[in-house]
C-alpha cells in the first residue's frame, strides 16, 4: 500500500530451516484486508496480531512482548515486538526500545547479510516490528547493565512500520537539551527515560488517589464546569468570550463555589482531579492551568480532612520513595513564622531563628537597643552551622545583599572564629557577656555563622526565613549535606489569621485566603468585634518547605457569610447571591481542602519544575513552543465574538 | 458562637432514666475548641466525632452511621446521623435523609414534649444531627415500603445545624418543577434521589473504565492543555484572549493532535477523561463543554480498538442494567443507510428500508419510472406494522409534513386495507401486479402503513430514515411497546467513506471525520486517484440509535497526512507542521477512538437529556441559570487582554 507516494517495499526471502528472514521496507501499516466486515458474526482474528490476551499492556496488540519485559524465562519462545531503533551495533545488532526498556536484536549472520544492509541503513528512531525467537546471549556476551542483558532475540523478520527522517535531539538520556528545544519538541522529549517515568507514576499515583477516595471512602467524583461567571476581584481568570455581545465567561481558578454547592446539594464527599486556570502573566515560572486534587466533605471538622489527607498521601506514596508516617507533624502558623520565618517551613534542617532581644536591652549598642524597644521591634539571630568554615567572603557579601535587596535591610553576618570571638563590626561594639547570652541561645561554636537582625518582626522573621534557605543552598552548593534529598517532611499549619490588612490600604482587611473559610471556633466571637484578631479555620500541608495543599472548613451559615463579605470585606455580596442562598437553603457544616497535583509530583519524583510532571506545559512565558499557542487570529473568527483587537499603541489612545 | 449575628441558642435538658433529650437549637457548627493544637503529637479525638472508622461512608465523620444504612441488625446501639429533615409527623417523628436514604427519627413522648415543641417549628430541609438509639418499630408501624422501615431512632439528643430559610420549591420526587427553575436552583434539584442516582452513577461508572484501562491494560491516565492553538477551520473553537495583545488561545473541541503526538512520544497506550469544548451556538440544546473518554493505543488495528472498548463497555456496566454480550454487532455504513436510512440505526425496531425500484420500471406512472430511472434514482418504501391501525389521519398529515419541512419531498403514506387494498391516490394508478410485489418485498399486511418515496438516493435515504423513526415515535406515543425501554443495543458502523463532497462546494472533499483518519487498506490505492471512493479506517459505536462513540486508525506517515491535507483537503498544512515534523519523527502506527460520556450516561440512566447527567450543566442557550454565566466585564477588565466589545450596532459599521 502507499505505493504511489513512492515506498520502498522490498521483501526479502531465504530458505534455510530454521528462520525465515522477512524485511519488509515500508512505511505502510500492515493490515490484513477484510478482517472486519462481518456483521454479528465473531471478530476475525487477524492473522498479524501476535497477542490476544485478556489483559496487561499487551492486549489487543499486533506485539506479543514489550521489550523490556523479556527474560530468560522466555528462551525458546517466538515473540513479535514493536518499537524504536535505539541504535545498531556492528551492522549485525539493533537495540529495540519501547517504554517498557531495551532489547538486543540479532539479525542473523549469514549468506542474506548483504541484502539485509538496506535495513541496516535504516535511522534510528525509526519504527520497526520485529518477530523471532529469544535465546540466551552466548556467554561473556551478557551486559548486566540491561534488565534485559541474558538474552536477545534472533530475528525472522523484520518490518519498518515508519522511517524517522529527521531529528533536532537524539533520543538519549545522557544528551544535554535547551528546554526550549525539549518544549519545541515535546514529543521526543517525552521518550526519554525520566519523563516517561514522571508520566506513568503520575498515572499511577492518581489513580491510587481516586481509589482511597472513590472506593474506600465513598466519595463521588463530580465534574464541574470551567466556562463559569467572573468572581469578585477575578483578576487572574481567563475570560472566554461568547456569542452573546459583551458576555464573556470566565475559567474559574478552582471549583470552590461549585464543590460548596455539591455539599448543599447533599452529595455528601465530593472529589475531583479538577483542571484550574489562572492568569499570573506578571510571575515567571507560570503555567495557565494546573491540576488540583480537589475534596469536600459534609459533617466534618478541621480533624477529620487533616486525617483523610494523610491517608490519602499514605495510600498513594509510591513505594520507591520510601514509606510515609502519619500523623503529619503539626506547627501553627504562629509557631512557623517565629521559628522559621515563613508560613511553609522547610523542616528538614535546623537553623531555626532565635529571639535574642533580651539581651541586647542592656547593651549600649543604639540602633540595636532602640529597635527591639520600639512596639513590634526585636533582634533575632539564625546559626549557620560550619558557616564560617564552609562559606567564603563573597558569600557573605552575598547574603547581605539579599537581605537588602528583597527587604531594604542589613543584616549583621559574624563569624564565630575558632578562639570564640566575633569576626564581625558587632564584635568590637559589644561585650562580651552579650557575646556569650548570644552564643547559647543560638548555640553558636567555632567556626559557625551568626546572622543578625534587628527591625520590626513582621520584616526581621521573613527576612532571616528567606537567609535561612539561601544559606543552605549555598552549604550545599559548597557539597554540605544539609537536607536528605530522599527525605519527604510533611507538615501541617495550622491556626492562620483569617483576615490580613491590604497591601495597597492597611486600614482595610482582605482574606487571607478566600471569603468562605470560617473563623476558628475559639475567636468566633472577635469576628464581629476585632476580625483582625481572628484566626480561622484554614490549613496548609507543606512538603519540603512547598505548600502542596490548602484546605478549611468553611462558613455554613448565610448570615455569617453576608456579614463578612459585607461588614468585613465590604464587597459586594450581590455577585455572590447564589451562593447565599445555597447556604440559607439547608446547607450542612461542610469543609474541604486542594492539593497541586503537579507541586506534590515534582517533589516525589525530584523534579526542579512543575513542567516536567505535566505532559505539554507552557513555556516560562505561558506560550506552547510546539504549536506556536497563543496565536494571532483573523478579524473575521473573532465576529462571532464581538470583540476587536485594541492594539497596544490604540491601547490608551483611540481607537484603530 | 456566632451569638452577635443573634443567633437562638437554648439547651433543653432533662433528667429521666434512659435518655437526656439535649436540642439545640443554633445555627453555628458545634466544635470542640482545642482539638488540634499540639504538635507532632497524635491527633486529640474529638468528642462529637462519632465514628473514626479507617473506610466507608462514615469515615473521618461526625456521624456515625448513613441515615439509609440503619436496618433491625443496628437494634440496640446508639448512632450519630446527621441529615436533612424531609418531613415531620404528628410532632413526633422527623423523617431525616441524607444521600443513602430515609430514617424514622422518634422525639419520645414524655413530659418534656412542650419544650421541643420549638424544635418541631424547624422548616424542612433544615440540616440536624441526631443522636440517639436504634429500636425496632412498634408492632404494625412498620413500614415495608422503606428499607428502614422496620426500625426508628429514638432521639436522645438533636442539634440544628443549619435552619432552612426559604426554598424555591420542595425536595420531593413527586414535585414537578420547570427545568429553568430546575437549573436555577441547581443544588436543591441536585438533592433528589434521580439526580443522586445520575451522579453517583457516572462516579462510579467512570470509576469502574479507569480500573479497566488504567490496572487492566497499561493505559496511562496524562492530562493534555485545554489552551492551546487555533486548529485551521476550528470555528467552533471558544477563544482565550492572552495577554499577548492580538494572540489568542483556543479551547480545543477534542485532546485529537495530543493524543496522537502521546503516541509519537512512546506512551503506547494513553487515556483521559477529558473535557472538550464545542462552540455551537447555532444548535439548540449545546453544551458547551462535554465529557469525552479518550482513547489511543500504538501498535494495534481497528479490530484491536473495538474488541478493547466491547471489554470497557462490559467491565464499567452497571449490574442493575442487565449485562451486555460482545461483540457488539457490526454493518457497514452502506448498509447502515440502504437499511436505516442513517449512520446510526436504531436496531432495536425493524421497520428497514426497501428498495422496490425494479417494481416500478414496468409501471405507467412516469414520474415514478423516471425517477428511478435517473442515475441514483430510486423508489424506496417502509412498512409501519399496524401503523393504518394506530395512526390517525392527523398523523399520516404530519408525516407528509415532516418530509416537506426537512426534505422538501412528497411521500405517499398508503393505508393496506383490510382487503389489501391501497387507501391511497397511488392506488389507482399502479396495477395490481406492481402492489402485490411491492407487498411482497415489504412484507406489508392488511392494517398497515406504507410510506413509499421516489427520487434520488442520498436523498430518499435519509428521508425514509427520519420517517422510520418519527413513525416509531408515533406508535409510541399511542401505546405501541416497539422499543423496550430497558434493551440496549450496541452497533459498530464500519467503512465511512474518507471524505465527502463539501457542502457548499460540492466539486471540492472534506473530510468525513477528521484529516487525520487512515483510508480503508484495500482503498489504499484510490488515495492518490479516486479519492471521493476511498473508505476510511473510521468506525462508529452507535447505543439505541445514538451514536456515542467514533473512532479511527490514524494516519502514521508524514508525506500521507501531507498529500491528505495539501492535494485532496487544500489546506495549508504549515498550520499542522508540528504534528507533520512529528508523524517524520518515528511515529507508531495507532488508532483510537472518543466515547461520549455524557451521552452514555444519558442513555444507560434513560435521561432525556445530558443535563440529567451533568451537575452544572448550561441552559439550552449556553447560560448558567444559577450564577448568570455569561455575564459582562467591564471595559477595565478586558484592558490586559486588549480586547474591546463591538457592540451589534458597530459590529458592521464603525468602531463605536
Amino acid at each position: 500500500m502507499w505505493s504511489n507516494v513512492g515506498i520502498l517495499a522490498r521483501v526479502l526471502s531465504r530458505g534455510t530451516a530454521w528462520h525465515v528472514p522477512v524485511v519488509v521496507l515500508s512505511r505502510g501499516w500492515k493490515r490484513v484486508p477484510g478482517a472486519r466486515r462481518l456483521r454479528v458474526a465473531p471478530r476475525t482474528c487477524v492473522p498479524c496480531r501476535a497477542s490476544q490476551s485478556t489483559a496487561g499492556h499487551n492486549s489487543f496488540s499486533v506485539r506479543s512482548h514489550t521489550c523490556g519485559e523479556l527474560r530468560s524465562t522466555h528462551v525458546g519462545e517466538v515473540v513479535t515486538l514493536c518499537g524504536w531503533i535505539q541504535y545498531q551495533r556492528h551492522g549485525m545488532f539493533i537495540i529495540l526500545r519501547d517504554f517498557s526498556g531495551l532489547i538486543q536484536v540479532l539479525i542473523p549472520e549469514d549468506e542474506s547479510r548483504a541484502k539485509l544492509k538496506e535495513f541496516c541503513d535504516v535511522p534510528v528512531e525509526s519504527v520497526v516490528k520485529v518477530m523471532g525467537k529469544v535465546r540466551r546471549r552466548p556467554a561473556g556476551q551478557e551486559n548486566m547493565n540491561m534488565p534485559t542483558g541474558e538474552i536477545e532475540v534472533c530475528a525472522e523478520t523484520v518490518e519498518v512500520l515508519n522511517v524517522c527522517q529527521k531529528l533536532p535531539f537524539e533520543i538519549k538520556d545522557f544528551v544535554k537539551k535547551t528546554e526550549s528545544l525539549r518544549m519545541q519538541y515535546r514529543y521526543l522529549d517525552l521518550r526519554s527515560s525520566q519523563m516517561q517515568y514522571n508520566l506513568r507514576l503520575r498515572s499511577r499515583l492518581v489513580m491510587k488517589m481516586r481509589d482511597y477516595l472513590c472506593n474506600k471512602h465513598g466519595f463521588v467524583d463530580v465534574e464541574t464546569p470551567t466556562l463559569f461567571k467572573r468572581t469578585p476581584g477575578g483578576a487572574k481568570e481567563f475570560l472566554v468570550p461568547s456569542r452573546d455581545p459583551g458576555r464573556f465567561y470566565s475559567l474559574p481558578q478552582s471549583p470552590q463555589q461549585f464543590k460548596q454547592l455539591l455539599m448543599v446539594a447533599g452529595i455528601d464527599r465530593y472529589f475531583q482531579i479538577a483542571r484550574c486556570y489562572r492568569d499570573e502573566s506578571s510571575k515567571p515560572d507560570r503555567q495557565p492551568e494546573f491540576t488540583q486534587v480537589d475534596i469536600e466533605m459534609s459533617f466534618v471538622d478541621q480533624a477529620g480532612i487533616q486525617a483523610l489527607i494523610e491517608g490519602l498521601v499514605q495510600h498513594m506514596w509510591p513505594d520507591e520513595k520510601g514509606s510515609v508516617s502519619t500523623p503529619f507533624p503539626s506547627m501553627t502558623y504562629e509557631e512557623a513564622m517565629r521559628d522559621f520565618g515563613v508560613d511553609k517551613p522547610d523542616t528538614r534542617f535546623g537553623m531555626k531563628l532565635v529571639n535574642v532581644s533580651e539581651v541586647f536591652d542592656s547593651t549600649d549598642v543604639p540602633f540595636l537597643r532602640d529597635t527591639f524597644r520600639q512596639p513590634g521591634g526585636c533582634v533575632q539571630a539564625i546559626c549557620v552551622v560550619n558557616g564560617a568554615k564552609h562559606l567564603k567572603s563573597k558569600d557573605l557579601e552575598s547574603i547581605k545583599q539579599v537581605a537588602l535587596v528583597h527587604f531594604q535591610q542589613e543584616v549583621s553576618v559574624v563569624v564565630v572564629k575558632t578562639d570564640g570571638t566575633w569576626k564581625s563590626p558587632l564584635g568590637k561594639m559589644l561585650p562580651e557577656s552579650v557575646k556569650q547570652s548570644v552564643h547559647q541561645m543560638t548555640m553558636a561554636q567555632p567556626g559557625d555563622l551568626l546572622i543578625l537582625a534587628a527591625g520590626q518582626q513582621d520584616v526581621v522573621r521573613p527576612l532571616l526565613g528567606k537567609l535561612r534557605l539561601y544559606c543552605a543552598e549555598l552549604l550545599e552548593e559548597k557539597g554540605v549535606a544539609l537536607r536528605d534529598p530522599t527525605a519527604f517532611h510533611f507538615l501541617w499549619v495550622v491556626d492562620f489569621p483569617l483576615f490580613l490588612p491590604k497591601k495597597e490600604e492597611p486600614g482595610e482587611l482582605e482574606s487571607a485566603h478566600h471569603p468562605f473559610t470560617a473563623p476558628h471556633p475559639e475567636d468566633a466571637d472577635r469576628l464581629f468585634s476585632e476580625p483582625h484578631k481572628v484566626r480561622s479555620q484554614h490549613f496548609d500541608l507543606v512538603l519540603n518547605g512547598c505548600e502542596i495543599g490548602g484546605g478549611s472548613v468553611r462558613i455554613h451559615n448565610a448570615s455569617v457569610q453576608k456579614f463578612v463579605l459585607e461588614k468585613v470585606l465590604k464587597e459586594d455580596s450581590s455577585l455572590l447571591s447564589h451562593l447565599l442562598e445555597a447556604l440559607a437553603s439547608g446547607a450542612p457544616p461542610h469543609g474541604g481542602i486542594a492539593l497541586g497535583l503537579d507541586r506534590l509530583l515534582s517533589i516525589i519524583v525530584g523534579a526542579s519544575s512543575i513542567r516536567d510532571v505535566i505532559a505539554f506545559p507552557k513555556s516560562f512565558r505561558g506560550h506552547d513552543l510546539m504549536s506556536g499557542a497563543p496565536s494571532f487570529v483573523s478579524k473575521e473568527e473573532l465576529r462571532p465574538y464581538h470583540i476587536d483587537v485594541k492594539w497596544p499603541a490604540a491601547v490608551e489612545g483611540t481607537e484603530q
